[in-house]
């Protein structure tokens, strides 16, 4: 049987609205074949041809597979990537932590760093119990560190990923990029000038149920899509770890919470739908206590005619709400929370829950592959630098062009 | 037992939310007294004093209530008032004649005109028989008509109000007041030299869902509310009754089916926050077969800082959903159609459902009160026109200034 290793574009939205058991694990759409790892379709022009069409485990889009120098399949033996680990706050332990044991074959934790001596010493013993400093410049002098995961307040990113790319560590840095946009660009530079990987941890190009949608609108499932809406609200209460967290609270970076969790947002539709023009925005500080930015809406402008609202609370008491709307030539796709649903007129509306890991295994995933099998990766420098620079933009249309502590 | 007649201002949150009943027929909070139409309050202040708090059937806030020149009781005879109905389309079918029908202690249709001869002979007899003609100005020479229902295309208007005025008819005339605003100034500049009622029909200022939020949020039942986000997506298939009316397919006034919707928001919206001032706003036509305009977002500002989205698509395919949800210091009050919920962040949920006719018999029993019974009413040309010119004004935001077919 002969075989084409290319990768093929998706399939119909349909087929893709049939997968209700995991992104991780899809079934094979009828006429299709699986064969170990990877499903198969039947080319139309050749009959007999079978063309590889999606892999088990890819968290790859077909043209990022098609970029890739080396093609590497999961059966790889792999190099297991030796992390030192800068910041041990609720983001370290909470998010990077359970992905860096789920992909236990591909990193090993081998240092950790924090200025609170009690937080490293914790976090190295979550570790396995490895050795610890409250200096991570001696961290980065450790030569058994290869890569460094920089998940430190975000005005550490740019000395800390100046210090690693000087000692030659590959570098996974928690986004925002910076906290204003000259400290971005610097960091830009430095990717630019390093012999090492620096990659910006931005997990919801890797999220589930966000590559769902962009697969969703990509295989014109809703047809042309013309609009979205996008509300993200929460309730952050004073004492909620995230709020206490002093850095937080007094935001030296531009936009306090909203712009450390909206360039999230930013990033999926930015994936979705292209570069964004933000056109409109409005910005408050409801709750002066978690920040000096809590509430924020914009609206913006995407190539091909696509406008849309996006809106994130940090005070929407008691409320609890995340959903998105994708308004399309032929139907609506709406997402609340991990739950999918495309509505077709004079069809049944068809959900389908993703499951959800937010996306943390993907980019460590990702940054691995980057290091170890080299090629091009989504998520570059660029790429954060453009979600900051276009949540930048609109908190500028609102007003906002400084952080609290900044002092400008 | 000493009584007062003033009536008492709104009660707390709490107690409106218990009235899982009906506005129409509430029932009073625990330690108030009910006495035939009217629930009493104790008075704080004086032991003994009972203060009429709330009428039944009453569709005035107290401020309305206390301006009225005369106070009536429902009880009182009412005065027959006698209509003639311009325009026998689907609003006046569906939408006014099932008002007229349930108030039929208040009005008699006495003459129908349609300048579609079929239409007026079929509303003539779905009235009860009663004349009818093809030309709205043999209506208005007809001594028995006091009063006339112009709910016809837009651009007629302001020419039948000009001419039902001049012939010493009170008006109640279909929202949006006119098509573009020199139109609408000309028409409040006639209800200033009126000596008839010059009555705008914006139903949703008299809608029993809006009313409730209006006094839930008077109550102070969420806090002080600082932001709002209200969507309202249709799919108005090209076969629909509205979408097939030439007028609306080929509009003339400004925004197409766009303002003859929205303004009825702006109504509420204002009614709520106060006076809107749209900061920015964008348009679409996704589908030309129903009108120049059926897509819009709107941001605007009210006083005392409350910012909000609005946003009305008619073209949400496969979609129906209407959602205000408004931010307050407190808590989170969010309508689904008919449906409250009040959240307040330590307490269970509260949803109540209000029965809803659409506000259209408040409407029709203001008018025929401001006729009867004389002094203020809500819905003057004034109201209209700040409803039509905050739409206008945010239409102007997104580029859109004129009509399909006003070749401007």
């Amino acid at each position: 049987m002969p075989m084409s290793t290319a990768d093929a574009p998706s399939a119909n939205g349909g087929d893709i609205m049939k997968w209700t058991d995991s992104v991780f694990e899809p079934r094979e759409p009828a006429g299709f074949m699986r064969l170990r790892n990877t499903i198969f379709r039947p080319c139309k022009a050749i009959p007999g041809l079978w063309i590889a069409w999606r892999r088990k485990f890819s968290y790859y889009s077909c043209e990022q597979n098609r970029r890739r120098t080396r093609t590497s399949t999961e059966e790889d033996p792999v190099k297991k990537l030796r992390l030192g680990i800068i910041g041990t706050g609720i983001a370290a332990r909470e998010l990077h932590l359970p992905a860096l044991r789920a992909l236990k074959d591909r990193f090993e934790i081998v240092h950790v760093a924090s200025r609170t001596p009690a937080n490293a010493r914790r976090f190295a013993r979550m570790a396995g119990g490895v050795p610890w400093t409250d200096d991570y410049r001696e961290l980065l002098r450790n030569p058994a560190v290869e890569a460094v995961d920089i998940v430190a307040p975000i005005s550490l990113n740019l000395p800390a990923t100046r210090a690693a790319v000087a000692a030659g560590k590959h570098v996974f840095v928690e986004k925002p990029l910076a906290g204003n946009l000259p400290d971005a660009r610097r960091m830009c530079a430095l990717a630019r000038s390093a012999r090492t990987v620096c990659y910006i941890a931005e997990n919801y190009r890797h999220h589930p149920v966000y590559l769902r949608v962009r697969d969703l609108l990509r295989a014109g499932t809703i047809g042309r899509p013309y609009a979205w809406d996008w509300h993200a609200w929460y309730h952050m209460r004073n004492d909620d770890k995230y709020a206490k967290t002093r850095w937080r609270r007094h935001n030296r970076h531009i936009g306090g919470l909203v712009t450390d969790v909206g360039v999230h947002y930013i990033a999926a539709l930015r994936m979705w739908f292209g570069e964004l023009e933000p056109t409109a925005a409005w910005v408050r500080s409801v709750n002066p206590v978690i920040g000096d930015t809590d509430t924020f809406s914009m609206t913006a402008r995407a190539p091909r005619g696509v406008r849309g609202t996006f809106s994130i609370f940090f005070t929407a008491c008691g409320c609890s709400d995340n959903a998105l709307t994708v308004f399309g030539t032929k139907g609506t796709l709406s997402v609340v929370w991990d739950r999918i649903t495309v509505r077709i007129p004079g069809k049944k509306p068809r959900t389908v829950t993703v499951p959800d890991d937010g996306g943390f295994r993907g980019e460590f995933a990702e940054f691995h592959r980057a290091v170890t099998a080299g090629g091009k990766f989504i998520n570059t420098f660029a790429e954060g630098y453009r979600d900051l620079e276009t949540m930048l933009r609109a908190l500028a249309l609102a007003g906002r062009t400084a952080g609290a502590r900044s002092g400008a």
